[in-house]
């Protein structure tokens, strides 16, 4: 069945009964709008889109698989300012002959990834449109604490990273040449594993700064550099190609430095601390913080892609 | 220049020059997220998208008129509530050879849109998309009163209406029909008049219910009689056409009554309230609430349209 069959309110029906609502929900979907708990008084917001054929294929993964990834870009943007999201609302614009059932399972992604940090899918709308597009807004709580912004990193911190980079990015690769193997890279790129609590846990052991790695983690910490006027060094050798990497690389022809220092969609968080902080759990070092501008790897330019930019 | 040549983070910059920022926004666009305050320690968050060739024409009105018709569909459910609105996020997807100055402009009416009522163009995103859509999220402070649910309506309650209705959709079908006038009513459609204080208001006066007038009055009461379980009947002679509507109905052959109890976009407010509760500033009665179920036009069935369903 089509959604253009169910129609708008079917399709919302449908949609909202497999959501699943937790303790930051105080209206849930239905009204013209929802309510959300926001105990700080102040609430974190961020959007983020994806859209078919530039962010995601359907042939390329699960639509449960897909809302998974749409609501991890979201939630990480929350986690890398420090908080703890709450909630996200789903702008969903598709073609009239999109079967029902994707729809249901995008929500089932959506809401299963937001669960992972007790958030839920409060709200949303949904247009008919030629292309399939997925709006996502996720709200957050910072606990009391000040937000980490991008700009306070200091020369003489310690850049530290949190979860994984590369492995999305070599997922991408091998799906875009026709592979489907190995099958750890292509599920990094199909569902990413964020380190969401790492967020939270840094802004509580003192971060200077903090970044979503989304685009490409040397393009993001050119972010952290140009924000707070400083020049960021990347010890490469903080980085190892896992076993499987490695041979995919090979196979393919690339430089695996090349996914572990340009991809992005794992949604690692980058962070400064200030010399001698221990650094919390999860996070380990990966460079320094200096006088200067833009970013080096080993004190040397980069030659390799550093990221995405989602118009060139 | 276009959006491609200008690049993601050039025409975020851009963009973000032409925002103006106000007292709830504790920390505006340019990081991983923003911080708006919500003094009431929950938030009301709602989200509408825009679709080009569904929701609005590039050669029916300017850019700055698509921001502001986009900001105020999401204001208007903020109000809806019982809320006022403290934030805007946008999600812009575009075709590369989008003018920059088209996107600048689409800001200007989305930031004066949001200024009306106090609030602010927070953050947002940005993709390539061969589909123009503005995806909208809106954010609000109930300001320690309860939310005004589209569920409380009372079998007796009076039914109230603050705005208009009609204006917009009789500016769609002059612009349909390739007309350009009576300017009023094209100008309704392309900036609809949003009687915004009437929401919170409303709360205060003890409304039962509320909904925002998006998709078509008959339609949207329906969703207010479904779900407080009751009745709804509206009384038609509380709609008189104004000269020029009437004039441009004769002209097209519509009935002027259509548009008035059939159209949505001019984001009237609809709410019940006790029998006997003197009707607050900017508001009027329509009908009244009744034990059953359904809405009928002046105790009848109604056998014209009753708004639009965005898949159909």
């Amino acid at each position: 069945m089509s959604i253009a069959e169910i129609g708008e309110f079917g399709l919302i029906a449908r949609v909202v009964s497999r959501l699943e609502t937790g303790p930051t929900v105080l209206l849930g979907p239905g009204d013209d709008g929802a309510v959300v708990a926001a105990p700080d008084g102040r609430v974190v917001a961020s959007t983020d889109v994806l859209v078919e054929g530039r962010h995601f294929r359907r042939d390329w993964g699960s639509a449960t698989d897909i809302g998974h990834r749409a609501a991890a870009a979201n939630l990480a943007d929350i986690a890398a300012m420090g908080a703890t999201p709450t909630a996200l609302l789903v702008a969903l614009c598709a073609p009239g002959d999109l079967e029902v059932g994707w729809a249901e399972e995008l929500a089932v992604g959506l809401s299963a990834e937001a669960a992972l940090v007790g958030a839920s899918v409060v709200g949303g709308d949904m247009s008919s449109s030629p292309t399939l597009t997925v709006a996502v807004t996720a709200l957050g709580d910072l606990g009391g604490r000040p937000p980490v912004l991008r700009s306070g990193a200091q020369p003489g911190d310690v850049l530290a990273l949190a979860g994984r980079t590369g492995h999305a990015a070599a997922g991408y690769t091998i799906l875009s040449r026709g592979f489907r193997t190995p099958k750890a890279l292509v599920e990094a790129y199909r569902r990413p594993d964020v380190p969401y609590q790492a967020g939270p846990l840094a802004a509580r052991h003192g971060a200077t700064s903090m970044i979503d790695i989304s685009d490409g983690l040397l393009q993001d910490l050119g972010q952290i550099a140009s924000a707070g006027l400083v020049a960021i060094d990347v010890h490469s050798d903080a980085f190892t190609a896992p076993p499987h990497m490695r041979d995919a690389a090979l196979a393919l022809g690339v430089d695996p430095l090349q996914w572990l220092l340009g991809g992005g969609d794992d949604h690692a968080l980058a962070a400064t601390f200030p010399p001698g902080t221990p650094l919390p759990e999860g996070w380990h070092e990966i460079g320094r913080v200096y006088d200067g501008e833009g970013v080096t790897v080993d004190r040397k330019p980069w030659s390799g892609p550093r990221g995405w930019d989602h118009f060139k």
